[in-house]
C-alpha cells in the first residue's frame, strides 16, 4: 500500500502546491494532514515512536486456524474471526543457517528477528559465527526509548533471551539472567520492564539478581496483585519457578500475559522518546512439543488477549507499531487425522484444565475416573477412562499421554513430532507502515526492518 | 489497498475539482490516467476484464513451504523465491456446511469458489439443499466471454466440475460429462476449452461425448502435439484415459499443465469480450491422499509452470486478474518428524519417477533394486533395498508404501492421514484490484468476488 500511497501523492504534490496559491488554507490542510488519521485501518505514513512486536513462539498457521474454530460460536453460519484475522498481512520463513538442522528453533529465530542476521539453532543474540549482535531491543535503549519483555516462559528462555542477553547457548539460563542485569547499554539497565517466570534464575545461590535489580530502583513483584499496586517505570516480575502455569490452570496469583502486556504498556508508555515492548505467547510452542491440543488452545487464547490489548494501545496512540507472528510451527499438528474430514472443537472447549495438570493429579494419587470428570465436561467412555487408569501405573507422563490421546481422537487432532517443522507462519500488522510487512518475506528481513523502525521510525531497510 | 487508494482520491476529490478550473486539462490528465499504468505491480483499480483462476488443489502452505526448499539453489545463502511467493497476499477459510464433515472436500470447496455460496462435502454447483447454483463460469459466459477450463485430473473430477456442472454427487462422473456438453449458456456450450484426463468419460459405450462436440465445431485433440498444432477457439483435449500422468511420469505425448494453460490462453484470449479460465494442478492433493512427497513436488512444478504463464499474460495484458489459491491442504504433511529439526529437499530432487510409476513397474515384474536404482539417483542403504523387496510380494500399494517411506524418512516429512486437513490455505494475487483479496477472506468471499468480478469488472461484493 505504500508504494500506492506515495505514487499518488508524488503525482498529485504539484497540484497541491500549484492549487494552493489560489486554494490557500485548505491545500494545505490536506498535504499535511496527519497521515495516522487519513486512514482508519492504522495503516498510514507516519513516523513510528513506539514499537509492538508479539511471537507466538510455535504458532503456525495450523494453530492460528484451529483457534477460529476453537472460539467460534456454533450457532452462527460462517466462523467468527479471532483478534488476529483482520490484521493478517502475510507469512514469513524461518529456516535457520545451522550446519546440522535446517527447521528452526526458538533460539535462533528469535535471533533473527531481533538483529537481523540468521544464525544457528541454540544461538542468543549471536551470529553463526558465535560473535555478538546488535538487537532491536538495545537498539531501542540505545535511541532513548523504554523497553521490555514479557513471556510466559522463564523470562531468560530462548525468545525473549535472543532480544536482551548474548550467548553461544540458549542453555546457559543463569548466564542469560545475568546478562539482562550486566549488559549496560550507555550506563543503563538495557531492560525496564521484566516479566514472565524465572524466580529460579534470578533469585539464585551463587547470585540474588532479584535484589541487584531492586538496589537500582527496579521493583521487584512475584504475584498478580503485587503487579497490579506497583507502578515503577522499572520492574522485574517473576511469577513462577521456570515457566508460568498455562493459562487454564493459572490461580488468582498468576497475572495473564494479557495483564502483563498491559502493565508494561503503561509503565513504558511514560518515555517521551517512545518504547520497544516484546511479548512472547512462550508455551503455544511448549503445547505443541507436548502434542496437547487442549493447552494449544489455552495458550492460543491467552496470547490473543495480549495481542487485543496491543492493538487498542495501538489505536488509541497512532504512532505505535504492531508485528505479531511467530518463530516457526510446532509438533505438526493437523486439523484433521486418519482419514477422518472433522476437526471438532468441541471436546477441547470441556477441558477446565490442561491434560499435563490432570495427568500430576492422577500421578500423585487422585482417582483417575474422578480428576477426567472433576475437569472435563465430557461423557468418557469406559475405554477412555481404562486407558488412562492403565497408565496412571507408570511415569506423569504416560497418563499425560493417555489423556492427551482422548483429545486427539476426539477432535481429530493429528501431529508428526515432538519437535519442531518448517513451513511458514503468519504475519499480522497494525500501525504506521505496517504494510511494509505485507507479503512474503524471511525472518531476517523482519528482524531488519523492526531494527530500522526502532532507529528511524521508518520500517525501510538500509 | 483499495480502501486507501479511494479515501485519498476521496479527500482530494475537491481540490482537483475546483484547482482544475484553473489548471485545466492537466488536473483532468491526472485523475484519468490509466491507472493499470500506474502501478508496476499490476495493483491497479483498472476494469477487469479477464479472470484466471488457478486452484492447487490439496496446496497447503506446507506444500508452498516445501516446494521453495525443493527449488532452492542450495549454494546461495538465502532460499530463492518460488514464482508464487513475491505475489502471496492472504490466504482463505475452507471449511464446508457438511452435516458430517466440517474439512471440505473439492467439491464443496469449489463449488463455494465458483458460486460464493457454503455447501456439504460432495456437491457440484448444488447448495445445501441439492439446489443448482449459478457459476462464476456461467456467469462468464453469459457476459459473453470465452471460458476454459485446464486440470490434470480428468476435467470433470471435483473442481472442474463444480465450475462447469451441476449435479448432487461428485462421484456421477458420466452426468457431470454431460453437463458440459448439455447445459447451454444463452444457447452456447458453456465451456470453450476443455483441457486435462478423462477420455474414459467422453467417449463411452452409451455417448460419444467428444463426437457430439465435433459435430458442434470443437476441434477434438489426444496428444501434445495435436493440442499444439490445433488453433480453432474451441477445443475438447483429453490426454489420458481418467487422470494425467504425474509431471515426472509422463511422456512426449503428454502436455505439461503450462503448455494446456498456454494453449487455452491463447485460444480464449481472441474474445474481444474478455474470457474465464480456471486452472487446476488437480494432483498436488492426489499426492498428498497418496502421503507421496516426490509427487507432491513433481506437481507444484507442473503447476507453478501453468501459474508463471499466466501472470506473464497478466503483465502484458494489464487488464487481467490472476487469483492462486488452494481449496484445502491434504494428507497433514509436515517439515520435519519424530523430533528430528529437519527437512532435506535432496533425496525429493533425486528421483526421475514417482514411486506409483516404480512400484508399478516393480509390481509388473521388474527387480526392485534395479528399478529403484534405474530411476533413483541415489545411493540406497541394504535396509531400503529390503524393505521394498518385501513389499513386492504384496499388492502394488504396499511397494508404494515402501518407497514412499524411504523418501519420507530421508527427506523428514511427516502426515498424519490420507484425508484432508482443515488450516487456511494461501492466496495469490496479481492484476488490477487484486488488493480485494488480500488479508483473510472465507472461500465464500472469494467466489463472491470472482463473480462479481466477471458480472462488472469490479471486484466489490454486492
Amino acid at each position: 500500500m505504500e508504494v500506492l500511497y506515495k505514487s499518488i501523492v508524488k503525482k498529485l504534490a504539484p497540484l497541491v502546491l500549484v492549487s494552493g496559491l489560489a486554494l490557500g488554507g485548505f491545500a494545505l490542510a490536506t498535504s499535511t494532514e496527519d497521515p495516522a488519521q487519513a486512514d482508519p485501518g492504522g495503516k498510514s505514513n507516519a513516523k513510528i515512536k513506539n514499537v509492538i512486536f508479539l511471537i507466538g513462539d510455535g504458532m503456525g498457521s495450523q494453530y492460528t486456524s484451529a483457534y477460529r474454530y476453537f472460539q467460534d460460536r456454533p450457532d452462527s453460519p460462517y466462523t467468527e474471526d479471532t483478534a488476529f484475522d483482520e490484521y493478517l498481512i502475510g507469512m514469513q520463513e524461518t529456516y535457520s543457517w545451522d550446519e546440522e538442522e535446517s527447521v528452526t528453533d526458538s533460539a535462533a529465530a528469535a535471533t533473527t528477528m531481533a538483529a537481523g542476521v540468521k544464525t544457528y539453532n541454540g544461538a542468543v543474540g549471536v551470529d553463526i559465527d558465535e560473535e555478538r549482535v546488535k538487537t532491536a531491543l538495545e537498539i531501542a535503549k540505545e535511541e532513548g526509548k523504554s523497553t521490555g519483555m514479557v513471556s510466559t516462559s522463564h523470562v531468560n528462555h530462548a525468545t525473549p533471551a535472543s532480544f536482551g542477553a548474548h550467548n553461544e547457548s540458549r542453555d546457559n539460563y543463569d548466564e542469560i539472567a545475568d546478562d539482562y542485569y550486566d549488559e549496560m547499554v550507555d550506563g543503563e539497565h538495557k531492560v525496564d520492564v521484566l516479566l514472565g517466570g524465572g524466580t529460579d534464575y534470578f533469585e539464585r545461590e551463587d547470585r540474588d539478581l532479584a535484589q541487584e535489580f531492586q538496589d537500582d530502583g527496579y521493583s521487584y513483584v512475584t504475584s498478580r496483585d503485587e503487579l497490579m499496586s506497583d507502578d515503577n517505570n522499572q520492574v522485574l516480575g517473576l511469577f513462577a519457578p521456570e515457566g508460568m502455569d498455562k493459562m487454564i490452570d493459572r490461580d488468582e496469583n498468576t497475572p495473564s500475559l494479557e495483564e502483563m502486556t498491559s502493565s508494561a504498556l503503561d509503565r513504558l508508555s511514560k518515555e517521551k522518546d517512545g518504547f520497544f515492548l516484546m511479548v512472547e505467547g512462550s508455551q503455544i510452542d511448549w503445547a505443541g512439543h507436548d502434542n496437547d491440543v487442549v493447552a494449544a488452545m489455552s495458550e492460543m487464547e491467552d496470547f490473543e488477549k495480549a495481542f487485543e490489548e496491543a492493538i487498542a494501545y495501538a489505536k488509541k496512540d497512532k504512532h505505535t507499531l504492531v508485528v505479531t507472528t511467530a518463530d516457526h510451527s510446532t509438533g505438526g499438528m493437523t486439523m484433521g487425522r486418519d482419514g477422518e474430514y472433522k476437526w471438532d472443537p468441541e471436546p477441547l472447549k470441556a477441558a477446565k484444565r490442561t491434560p499435563d495438570f490432570m495427568a500430576s493429579a492422577i500421578a500423585d494419587g487422585a482417582d483417575a475416573e474422578e480428576t477426567l470428570n472433576k475437569y472435563v465436561d465430557l461423557s468418557f467412555t469406559e475405554e477412555e477412562i481404562e486407558s488412562v487408569e492403565e497408565a496412571a501405573d507408570g511415569e506423569t507422563e504416560e497418563i499425560d499421554d493417555a489423556i492427551e490421546k482422548i483429545f486427539d481422537l476426539r477432535s481429530g487432532t493429528g501431529w508428526t513430532t515432538d519437535g519442531h517443522t518448517g513451513e511458514d507462519v503468519n504475519v499480522y500488522g497494525y500501525g504506521p507502515q505496517s504494510d511494509a510487512f505485507s507479503g512474503l518475506h524471511d525472518n531476517h528481513e523482519v528482524g531488519k526492518m523492526i531494527m530500522n523502525t526502532l532507529e528511524s521510525g521508518r520500517t525501510q531497510m538500509k
